[in-house]
Formats: C-alpha cells, sequence, structure tokens
C-alpha cells in the first residue's frame, strides 16, 4: 500500500459533536453512519452511505470514500475517526486499511483458534498484518506463500514459521500445502486479488472444518470456477472488508493497542516519502520492492 | 428420500461393546470411528474411514456406507448407533439421514439466530427438514422456494412463512428475494443439487453478513462460476454433510427427541410401500409426488 499520513481537524460544521478542531482524525475508507440497517446489524461493518459529496444535486462517487491525496478535504463525521492525540501520523496511518484489514481477517473474520495451522497467500502489507494477526491469535503453524521471495524475511520476522515460493515446485501450490499438512489447513488467506490463488486457497483447507478467507480484490467482473463439492465436504468460504472492523468504533482503539505497543506494524513501513514523490512510491509497491511507503506532505 | 426401516441386531463380532444382539440400531451413511484425526476434531464430522467391506484384500467402495437394501448385512461398530428400544422403526428411519441432515444445516452449520429471514431453496425431504431447523431455531421468516408447489402444503405446516414459485416470476428469483427483503435474507440453504440454484442463493444473502449452507449434492465433476465480490463483500458460503451432526454421538439423541416428542418428522412421510415395491417408490419421488417413501421389509 501507498498510505498519505491522517489529518489534523482544522474546523468543524454544525452539529458535529464527535471531534474538535485540532484532533487527531483517521478518514476512513469505509463509514460508519451508526443509523442505516447495516450499522446496526452487529455481524457486519459495511454501511449504507454510499457518497459523501454532490454535485448540483447528483451523487458523486469516489475510490473508497477518501479518494484524495489532496492537503484540505471535507468529511462527514460518519467518516472520521478521533484518535489518541500523542499517536505519532506517520506510523498509525497504516490503521485506516493496510493493517487493521490483515489483522482484523485473522481475528474477526476467520477467528483463528490457537494452536491451529494458517496458510497466507501474499505477503504484501495485508498479508503481513494477517500473519501478526494469526500469531497473536496462537495458531502454532503460520505458512507464508509468495511469488517474492524477498517478503519471506519480514513474514518470518512477523511470526510466519515457514515460508514457501509456488514458482519451486512443479506440482500446484495447492498439493504442496495439502502434503505438508497432511489434510490441508485450518485457515487460508487470499491477499493476492488474483481468482487461480482464491480457488487455491479454498482447496488448501481441511476438509469438514477448514476456512478459507477472501482478502485480495478480486478483479472487476471477474467470475471464479470451482468445484463445489469443496463447500458440501464442509468447507467454509467467506471475505471481509477492512478485517471486519466497524471502523469508527474499532480504529481508535486499534491505535490505543499500538500505543500500548500491543502490536507494532512500523516494521511493515519499507519507505518515507515526501508528497511530491508520490509515483515513486507506486513503481515501488508495483515492482514489490516496498511493503508500506507513508507519504508525508 | 427413499428410505429403508432400520435394522435390528442379530449378532456381534468379537470386541464389540456398543451393542448386543437385539439392540435397535440405524447404520450410519457417514460413520463415526472416534480414533481418526477427523472424528477427534471437534469441528468437522467427517471421518477418515472409506469402506467396510474388502474382497481378497482389496478395498470395496460403495455408496455412502450403507448402499444396501438388503435384509442381512454385516456393519463395523462405527458405522451403526443403537437408538431406544421404543423407537418406531418405520418412522425413526428418517433419522439415518434426510431429517438430520436439514434439520442439523440450520442447527448446526448456519447457527440460525432468533428473529432471522431464511430461505430454502428445494422443498423435499431435505429442504422441509432445513424449514422444521430454522422454525425451532426462531428464525420470524422462512421463504420456501421450489417449482412444484404442491410442496408448498407442507413447507406452512411444518413453519414456512411464505412460499414462492420460481416459475411464477420473470426476474431471476434472487432478484425477487432481494425485493422481498431489502438486502438480502440472513441464511440461504441450497437443498437442489444444481449449481444455478447454489448460486442464486448465495446471491440471495445479505451483503457483509448472509450465511449460505450447501445442502444439495453437487453433480459430480460440476464446476460453479459466480462473483467473488459476493464473498469479498462479507458473505459466507459452507456446507455440511448429514447437518455436521458426529453421527453415531448425535443420531441416538435425535431420535431419543423425537420420543420425547421435541420434533415430529412423521409429516414427512407420505408413503410407506413393502419392500418389493421399491421401484415405485423411486418414481414416486422423481415425479414429486412423495416427501419421503418408507419401506417395510
Ligand atoms: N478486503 C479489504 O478490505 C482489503 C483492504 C485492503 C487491501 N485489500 C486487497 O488486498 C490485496 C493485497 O494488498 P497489498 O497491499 O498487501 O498488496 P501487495 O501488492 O503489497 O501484495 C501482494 C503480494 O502478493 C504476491 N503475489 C502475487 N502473485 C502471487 C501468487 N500467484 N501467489 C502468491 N503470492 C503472489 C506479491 O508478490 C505481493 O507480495 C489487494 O488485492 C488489495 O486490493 C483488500
Ligand atoms: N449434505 C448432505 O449430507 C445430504 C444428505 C442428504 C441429501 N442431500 C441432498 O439434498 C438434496 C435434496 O434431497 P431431497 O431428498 O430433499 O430431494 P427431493 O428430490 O425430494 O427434493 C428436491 C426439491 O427441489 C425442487 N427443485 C428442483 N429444481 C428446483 C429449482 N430450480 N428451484 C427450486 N426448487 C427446485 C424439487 O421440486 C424438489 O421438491 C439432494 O441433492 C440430495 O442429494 C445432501
Amino acid at each position: 500500500l501507498v498510505s498519505k499520513v491522517p489529518q489534523v481537524l482544522l474546523s468543524i460544521g454544525e452539529g458535529v459533536t464527535c471531534v474538535k478542531p485540532g484532533d487527531k482524525v483517521i478518514p476512513l475508507c469505509l463509514p460508519q453512519c451508526g443509523e442505516c440497517s447495516f450499522c446496526l446489524n452487529p455481524d457486519t461493518n459495511c454501511c449504507l452511505k454510499t457518497h459523501r459529496f454532490t454535485c448540483k444535486g447528483k451523487a458523486i462517487h469516489h475510490f473508497l470514500w477518501i479518494s484524495t491525496f489532496s492537503e484540505y478535504t471535507v468529511m462527514p463525521d460518519s467518516a472520521i475517526a478521533r484518535i489518541d492525540d500523542d499517536a505519532p501520523l506517520d506510523k498509525v496511518c497504516l490503521f485506516g486499511c493496510g493493517f487493521s484489514t490483515g489483522y482484523g481477517a485473522a481475528i474477526n473474520t476467520a477467528k483463528v483458534k490457537p494452536g491451529s495451522t494458517c496458510a497466507i497467500f501474499g505477503l504484501g502489507g495485508v498479508g503481513l498484518s494477517v500473519v501478526v494477526g494469526c500469531k497473536s491469535a496462537g495458531a502454532s503453524r503460520i505458512i507464508g506463500i509468495d511469488i517474492n521471495k524477498d517478503k519471506f524475511t519480514k513474514a518470518r520476522e512477523l511470526g510466519a514459521t515457514e515460508c514457501i515460493n509456488p514458482q519451486d515446485f512443479k506440482k500446484p501450490i495447492q498439493e504442496v500445502l495439502l502434503e505438508m499438512t497432511g489434510h490441508g489447513v485450518d485457515y487460508s488467506f487470499e491477499v493476492v486479488g488474483h481468482t487461480d490463488t482464491m480457488v487455491s486457497a479454498l482447496v488448501s483447507c481441511h476438509m469438514g472444518s477448514g476456512t478459507c478467507v477472501l482478502v485480495g480484490t478480486p478483479p472487476l467482473g471477474s467470475q471464479l470456477s470451482f468445484d463445489p463439492l469443496l463447500l458440501f465436504t464442509g468447507r467454509t468460504w467467506k471475505g471481509c472488508l477492512i478485517g471486519g472492523w466497524k471502523t469508527k468504533d474499532s480504529i481508535p482503539k486499534l491505535v490505543s493497542g499500538y500505543m500500548e505497543k500491543k502490536f507494532n506494524p512500523d516494521v511493515l513501513i519499507t519507505h518515507t516519502l515526501p508528497f511530491d514523490k508520490i509515483n515513486e512510491g507506486f513503481e515501488l509497491l508495483q515492482s514489490g520492492k516496498s511493503i508500506h511507503t507513508v507519504l508525508v506532505f
């Protein structure tokens, strides 16, 4: 990911009570209005708000609610979360999406059990955060999978017990995983965003009890083909947005956890660049040379 | 389904302690050996035993462990469950598969919550048992879906609050369900065994929180195509064998529940035929005129 440092609030509009000028805030890429049927449902963190700007009465839709590398913007109170006054903005920006997404996918969505075996497909900023989540949930075996072996050092540092590269094997990676584990892993996570790794992750799960969590963003309009017997015989397939966190409620707590040193995603920040080098940040990401690049104004 | 009345045990082999001659037993279409890694795992009811007969040292595989309409057979103790001495064999035979499967899919696999909305695709013997499970779990809205409207009377009798026939609508049934419910159902169950209804059932689920349970048997070797965004945005897709029950432990308890009148699947038995009319039983099933036919020796 390429993240921008969070905002300091300059002014508030009428009726806004949750923040005051000077507060540190994280803009939310998934809002939490607190009023819609989704927000009132404890089992989902989706929210029915779909836009924040209108122009001549027409809704303006834009990428993930934030979609701005601008210095100033206007946000509704449902899409900002106030965080600790002492939080270092150039570090906790990771809690706006990447770290929270991966960590939550393990903790909230998969609900990884102690002693279990996990496999993580894709060891970018989000996949490595899944590794952190699996470790903190007490998984005893954490298998990292990436076609870029440069990602393995960080993965091991964060808790992966084994790292494998699909390109080192003649057989499909799901067969390798089934052989390594006997009957498959208890939890698999797809954190790449390809339909083929999505199916591999499902097949790698233990018959009867395995859970596969889809975290990677599917290509728009894609169709995925698989053998439904995989589900019939007791596997579970699910996905989540932003790690299943109700954002406005949870992100401030995650930042507090960071301040209390419960977890340390700083190691995921490999580069910090001035804002005018934004394109360099994206090149580093695409070439696989960075995990997280933070842009500072 | 076409079910055969359960067996009365005639004799036991060396070392068998869980039953004695004269006991009433139900043969298990999914064994529970109690020793393999699957049986020792509380999260699955699959068992690694794959056959019960050998011939000249070679394993003989046969349909669902029972695969017998014979009058006498030999079963290992891992594949029979002793039931109440007073249980009426021509009724509790439904607990060997059909009723337990549907009821368990709602109770164990979906874990239907009180007040929720459920949709059941397919109102045969298994689908109607899902209706019973949803009702007993406290669902407030139970929508039955079948292309044979003759199934609706029984469905309503057992707890369905609405019944709809996809052939009565111009638009796809999943769109009808989304309109009926606003954002989709909390739980959907596919109990037909077609890949297209499997996808419809998933699409009918509530974004962010809906769970779809695949109960119908997929056609062998079939591939299913769907949009992975459905999972990415927080739906859960899973399946189960025999309603997720650890068979040897649970089927006797389900039969005891029947004896205590906790549920009454007798209404699912529409026909009782002598064994030599077995083909008539299958014809009734295929033509949609029966729910369960019980064959009596
Ligand atoms: N669910 C959500 O809410 C959510 C939130 C944020 C990001 N995402 C998605 O998560 C995914 C990962 O994000 P990221 O920032 O970590 O991306 P990234 O590009 O940093 O990491 C992807 C990793 O996958 C590896 N990879 C590529 N092909 C592979 C293969 N065939 N097998 C194994 N590994 C392979 C790459 O080498 C890379 O290390 C993206 O699809 C992103 O859109 C989802
Ligand atoms: N998961 C398990 O362990 C398990 C156990 C037993 C049975 N099953 C499977 O459950 C399924 C149902 O079994 P059953 O005995 O109830 O079968 P059944 O034939 O009695 O019932 C199927 C019902 O589906 C209806 N139907 C057909 N096409 C439909 C459509 N497009 N939309 C809606 N309804 C449609 C039929 O009219 C019928 O009422 C089968 O596939 C069976 O193999 C699975």
